[in-house]
């Protein structure tokens, strides 16, 4: 069998969300085991110009639902940006992993031409399905995924990188 | 065209190295303007316990030039980590596309069921090509990318997530 967008799509934004989870559930551990609430690990950043935790996992989220749904040709799904606990982040990456497998290899299989266009602050990008997901949206997951865990272990959470990868 | 192997791995390596190439040239030259020396931000850290950033940098390299010669199934080549200048640094990653570009789409192509196996220092991991590449190399290669950014962004440099994905 060989490689096809749906392989390269849906199971590794599943898989990037899931160990993100995992990340998570640890950092969220190490937080209450400190005393600190989830508000405030929740609001952690890197340095003070940078997006929060909790910001991180919304647009990883994001990233796998948009992806999913445009390389699908389906108008993607608007999630709120609320969360403000971790059962509450947990709860919104358990939805998009969900939002995620909803769409199946007929529908994503066969996108490596289809036109896809965003709008971005600073202006229209135009990519073709193929580009769009290796150029945008799995570095895009990618990065806010390790970002969430460069916080989490910045914080003093004892993860390595293992968790991150997840278990083969 | 279908999705290949070769079109998910040796270019999206490319683009990743060469966008971390133009990261740490931001990165470089906020350290020059503050009258930082070369080797005190290679080793900079998010955190004592994690890898600096030189190191950061020769992983996602390393990751790239495995990657896609175990995809081709061929022994991968052996680079020094002894880079001590961004001059050095950035001839590292050099090499290391220069490598990865050595690899053509006749040698990667097909290698979704091409057995690969990676002695870790936890025991030994069995993958296929497929699962090799998308469950291993790819978030590997963008963890180390990212974490290479965050440390610079963390360190002052003014750059976006734009910087990181690159030109489109």
């Amino acid at each position: 069998m060989t490689l096809s967008m749906y392989q390269a799509s849906v199971p590794v934004f599943v898989r990037a969300l899931d160990n993100l989870t995992a990340v998570l559930k640890k950092g969220h551990a190490h937080a209450q085991a400190k005393g600190v609430d989830d508000a405030v690990l929740l609001q952690t950043r890197l340095i003070p110009d940078m997006l929060p935790l909790v910001k991180q996992v919304q647009i990883a989220c994001d990233m796998a639902c948009r992806g999913a749904a445009r390389l699908a040709g389906v108008e993607p799904a608007s999630f709120e940006d609320n969360e403000t606990t971790f059962e509450q982040v947990y709860d919104r990456i358990a939805r998009a992993v969900a939002y995620v497998k909803g769409f199946g290899a007929e529908q994503i299989d066969g996108s490596e031409t289809r036109a896809i266009h965003l709008k971005m602050r600073s202006g229209e990008l135009h990519y073709d399905g193929q580009a769009y997901l290796l150029e945008f949206v799995l570095p895009n997951v990618f990065f806010h995924c390790t970002t969430a865990y460069n916080i989490l272990r910045e914080a003093g959470t004892e993860i390595g990188k293992q968790d991150f990868i997840g278990r083969h």
